[in-house]
């Protein structure tokens, strides 16, 4: 018998493979913004973020199971009893961001935006702007996790040359060209055409693309960034982009976030940004996914099988 | 001795190459638009698009080989000597034009054209508008030849079901799921997420998508045409468009063409039009194909090897 909270809408079917996995519980499905603290109080079993402030006074929590690839605020000191398991839905969005990080590349470097503008303007008129294409791009991929991973397949079956860097685990994989250790950065980046960030949020991260490593960029190159906004330092990339250094840069994540009203970057034309919806759970093969790993981890839990994705609370990172 | 007209810009080592493959000819590179009749009568072999009005006068022209896929112009009769060797460009540009079609997929799919919206307001928030993925989509490939083939390998490395459609030969190959005569056509069209033409413009082409096969979509089908507007009956696309019926249109060809400032397409917030661009001169990698093309084909000429892309004047496709 356990209470078991679920934070994001599942359909009934999945509802009953949820009370066919734990038989005799009692299953509370509560979107996150309505969530109370009395919900979090009363369940053993979370799946799904729920508000991070209400946790700290649940001491019977046995699992909570995130539907986010990040952990951050979950891991700090405090939040979480030492005994619950905590884990994360990498493996979730892979698929969907890499989507996004493409189809950005793609809209730069096809200057769809120029041409929206046109045709809000009736207006049939060639530009001469140059197509770089994909094909034959060097494409540098930072943090060559599930997402990382994701996007070198796509790139590289397009017939770009794809370099990783990783924190650990150099064995080769089809889709990079090359696998890199984050010693090798600096050198790496002259010769990029596009360098894609999909890193997590943790200290060594923490505005890893500076003033200094911008430099570095090659002329006309384009920068990506999912994962966290707090890679990147949002004013020295401003100046890149405004002098012209950089071709653009497409960011699903800024720093700060959201990005204030008054933030020069809004007005860049190189500078494309979304509100950081790159791996929204409005995916449909988000949301199937992340279903998909909170049913194992609820059956793991309850003594049947493996656990996936266990989150080692000191690092923030998967448990390989 | 030959007189050899180059109407597409040229490096120094590829106009080098060209002298080698030709000693002692004579060779004029002039950019398309300032072309004179007395140039194109001048010439005996033209590397690239002349003016077609200037050549019917031209009886000593012995090889034309174009920078363009389709020839549709240079085939009707009396524009060349029955001797004249006519060849394409297909190949060239494959590469590009499935960068296009790809990346206006995933420009559509990820809503980039609403968060460009935004981002001029300095607004960041979150639109729910589902978010559809390449990844498990049902894409319908009407013409597949070199670009509907190269486009196929793209989203077949997203996850996409591909199903091809061509004229002739209908061999597996690995990057189509399906392959299918045109007769299938109708009964394949409810079912397809995406629909792809990549065709030429001839008789069989013309309106090809007309009012009742746009009936046939699926709803919230996307519809993009690269090669030919004429493939199209913008009409009927307007009125499905409009109602709802198709999520989008990606389109880089239209019909008239150029779309005239008064056409109720311009509006449409979700049709997606760019002025034939997609296949452009000012990608380099096109540029590049195109010339390695025209160097076998004047070398193949002057006897030295075998030409590639032969037009069969009855049908205006690659002779095979």
């Amino acid at each position: 018998m356990h209470h078991i909270l679920v934070t994001f809408s599942i359909t009934p079917e999945q509802h009953s493979l949820f009370e066919q996995a734990a038989p005799g519980s009692e299953i509370k499905t509560i979107p996150a913004s309505e969530i109370t603290q009395q919900d979090v109080l009363w369940a053993d079993i979370i799946l799904g973020n729920p508000p991070v402030s209400f946790l700290h006074q649940n001491n019977h929590l046995g699992l909570l199971a995130l539907n986010s690839a990040g952990s951050t605020d979950f891991c700090e000191p405090g939040v979480l009893p030492e005994h619950t398991i905590l884990t994360n839905a990498t493996g979730a969005y892979g698929i969907i961001i890499s989507e996004w990080m493409t189809g950005m590349l793609l809209y730069i470097y096809n200057h769809f935006a120029s041409y929206r503008k046109q045709q809000m303007k009736n207006c049939w008129k060639k530009l001469s702007l140059g197509r770089p294409s994909v094909y034959g791009s060097r494409i540098l991929i930072v943090g060559a996790g599930n997402i990382g991973t994701e996007f070198a397949k796509r790139v590289k079956a397009m017939g770009a040359y794809t370099i990783g860097i990783r924190r650990t685990n150099l064995q080769p994989e089809s889709c990079f060209d090359e696998l890199h250790l984050i010693d090798d950065l600096d050198s790496l980046l002259p010769n990029a055409d596009v360098i894609a960030l999909s890193l997590p949020g943790t200290l060594q991260t923490t505005h890893l693309i500076n003033e200094e490593r911008l430099s570095l960029f090659k002329q006309g190159a384009v920068l990506l960034n999912v994962g966290r906004g707090s890679a990147v330092d949002s004013d020295a990339l401003y100046h890149h982009l405004a002098s012209g250094h950089l071709m653009a840069a497409g960011l699903d994540v800024t720093e700060p976030e959201p990005l204030p009203e008054n933030h020069p970057l809004w007005k860049l034309s190189n500078a494309y940004i979304t509100p950081h919806i790159s791996g929204g759970m409005d995916s449909p093969i988000a949301r199937r996914i992340i279903f998909e790993i909170c049913l194992n981890n609820l059956r793991a839990y309850l003594g049947k099988g493996d656990y996936q994705n266990i989150v080692d609370r000191q690092t923030g990172y998967r448990k390989h």
